[in-house]
């Protein structure tokens, strides 16, 4: 049997695996800073429910992955974490859990589309996102976990915000016809990829005048603050107004300087209703987004159908960008000594587990290899400390740790893990 | 619509994954603390890979979930954690990786049976394997881990500790048919749950005389020292005596006490090779094994066929046990402090970023609920600190924090953060 792994899909190894931990635990751990909890949800669901009218759409139910299982029933691997997150409202709301719900979850989704770089078919997804809250103090609240989140990763960040009802105002204004508006903002959605003179290409082919495109364009261009003076009238372009500007108001006050301004973001076609947002890198290292998000006021009301109305935010990190870019800074040591024991079995588990008691990280050599290949897999490994255990050290109560950048050794009394561990983690 | 989850899956709402998160963390740091690095492996497999001769078992293949992609090929949800990591090694050894391979994994698994107590169709499994090493060594230091993770999970536990060459050179001692041992072993093994009267009427029903039991369950009650008494001399019972009493002088030497010998734990049929554990908890809120695992030198090194060796020794977390047993202890509160603003939206913000800077979990009360309303609810949370932030205190710079335990309150001045901090980290 040929072992290969199913295409789209691939194994984490280790040093890879270390990252995305890293990377998961930083931001969960911020996330409950901010009083959202976690959620886990069911991987297997039924077909139905993945492929409900108000769910992903008829592009993505394309690509469930469906099953039966041994009782005929037809299911479905979730595709995304929204449609878990609205059916575990749905099933619990005003029985296990009161809204506002705010949760994240971190976990795999399955697409059976076509694969390409940053297209697989198993993938993570770490969303976060509040159910029951209008407004945008939440909103700016939650742009105040996104920059603290990448604050904490260690990755420069700007974020673009804009707000839909803007947008679409911009457009009835520009005299375009409102039938065409959802093409016209897959198109404006691409300016940062393609350019102007792409998008307005791509709008002439769908008959918009050049003067209208030109009018278009003009908003683009606008401040925060010019946004008052242009001489727009219609309601939506007023209420999207007033809400960027509070939102700004709120970011401004909070000092979150990374938040810019940018008239044309539209992200995505159909589900945000109000502000938008996304993240991407200032050293440009990945050129796509690195996380985004909104508010999407309907999506959750129209699934669940009950009469009732659900507002909600939410934000992606995108687990996959932000592991690609740390990978090339972080270089950490897999654990922070590594013992050789030299016929001092015992004693060199006795000394592990009394410096894994402080915390450091402890690798044993157990497979009696040669002294020098061990110095050679420690270096290679990075590993900063390195402990020979033998016979005479143990009768004289000593050990030496070898401090394997410098090249230098320091002699420790072979109870004196206080002072082992001070040098360790100097 | 209606909205229901599949049977034998569930969705772990936040008290509940609070829990498991804080399990999870806590095991895997220390798994790190050993040199054992995470893993992260598809849970889509080829159906052959999962069917394989030397994997799961055709009991286990019975309880697939088999799928087939857009490209018709067969594929199926991984039903362990053990075939994942075979086929790592087999994929990357000597390329990505190199032996011995410590490696532990979290992660979901599927299996379409029967649903019990305790058995789901998708749930979480915690493995914890070493790749390439020999010996008592290495099982010594695993048992140190074992015990180190529940006292940092803050279960008392006693583990039961065994060879499978020791229990097989019994079962040979006694006289018993060589080709039923296997059914003799699968008896044996649920002698803590149906007693040695029932073991009993199962072994003579596969026509065993009396006195050759007799004889088996004599062995039953030896000490370690008393193996050396035996007037046994088969090769199968002499090898697992040197391991077990190997492995119980570096036990004691290490002060692991909560390891007992127990000579009849067999821990299922198929896979053991040699020491073989189950951990208990000594309250018994669970009755049944809460974690255990031992060596399988043939699993990897059947299933990889490359004519090569692959020894291995490992230990599987049950954390939905583990999380049922915590369940009971734990009553968390949610976040530390709740913020309440009376027209101080943007004041609030501020504050609860400077706190959350200091990792103190701050929600904010958004949706304008009556104080009474959100005191009662804070209260039923178990938050312990509510801060109401007025407009006057603004302008005063001050702000009060209540205590939600004893009913008091303390006056801060708004911007002595560490004077907040130490009061609700005390």
């Amino acid at each position: 049997m040929k072992l290969m792994n199913v295409k789209g899909t691939s194994d984490s190894l280790p040093k890879e695996e270390l990252i995305k931990r890293r990377v998961v635990n930083t931001l969960t751990s911020t996330f409950e800073k901010f009083g959202y909890m976690p959620l886990d949800t069911t991987i297997l669901c039924y077909y139905d429910l993945l492929a409900s009218k108000y769910a992903g759409g008829s592009e993505i139910l394309k690509e469930v992955y469906t099953l039966n299982d041994q009782g005929d029933r037809k299911l479905g691997l979730r595709y995304d974490l929204t449609v878990p997150f609205s059916k575990v409202i749905s099933m619990n709301v005003n029985k296990n859990i009161t809204l506002p719900l705010k949760r994240y979850e971190v976990g795999k989704v399955f697409r059976d589309g076509p694969v390409k770089t940053g297209r697989a078919r198993e993938f993570y997804q770490c969303d976060v996102d509040v159910c029951g809250i209008e407004g945008t103090f939440i909103e700016a609240e939650m742009l105040s976990m996104t920059s603290l989140c990448y604050k904490k990763l260690g990755i420069d960040v700007y974020i673009e915000v804009n707000n839909r009802k803007l947008l679409e105002g911009f457009i009835l204004a520009a005299g375009i016809d409102e039938n065409i508006k959802n093409k016209v903002i897959l198109s404006v959605d691409k300016l940062a990829k393609i350019g102007e003179r792409g998008v307005k290409e791509e709008l002439s082919s769908y008959d918009i005048e050049d003067e209208k495109l030109d009018k278009l364009f003009s908003y683009f261009k606008c401040t925060i603050e010019e946004l008052d003076n242009l001489d727009i009238t219609n309601n939506t372009f007023t209420e999207g107004k007033e809400e960027i500007k509070e939102l700004f108001n709120y970011l401004n006050s909070l000092e979150i300087t990374e938040c810019k301004f940018t008239p044309y973001l539209a992200r995505g076609l159909e589900i945000y209703t109000g502000t938008v947002f996304e993240v991407f890198d200032k050293k440009q290292r990945i050129m796509s987004a690195i996380g985004g998000g909104g508010r999407y006021d309907k999506i959750i009301t129209n699934f669940i159908e009950d009469g009732n109305t659900y507002p909600a935010v939410g934000i992606s990190f995108g687990i996959v960008p932000i592991c690609e870019i740390l990978k090339e800074e972080v270089n950490e040591a897999l654990y922070d000594v590594l013992i050789v024991p030299m016929n001092t079995n015992i004693e060199s588990l006795k000394l592990a587990n009394s410096l894994r008691k402080e915390d450091i990280k402890v690798l044993i050599e157990m497979n009696n290899r040669k002294l020098k290949k061990v110095f050679e897999s420690a270096d290679k490994n990075n590993v900063p400390y390195v402990i020979v255990l033998g016979e005479n050290e143990v009768n004289e109560g000593t050990i030496e740790i070898k401090d394997m950048k410098n090249k230098t050794t320091s002699k420790f009394n072979i109870n004196d893990i206080e002072g082992m561990k001070e040098y360790i983690n100097k």
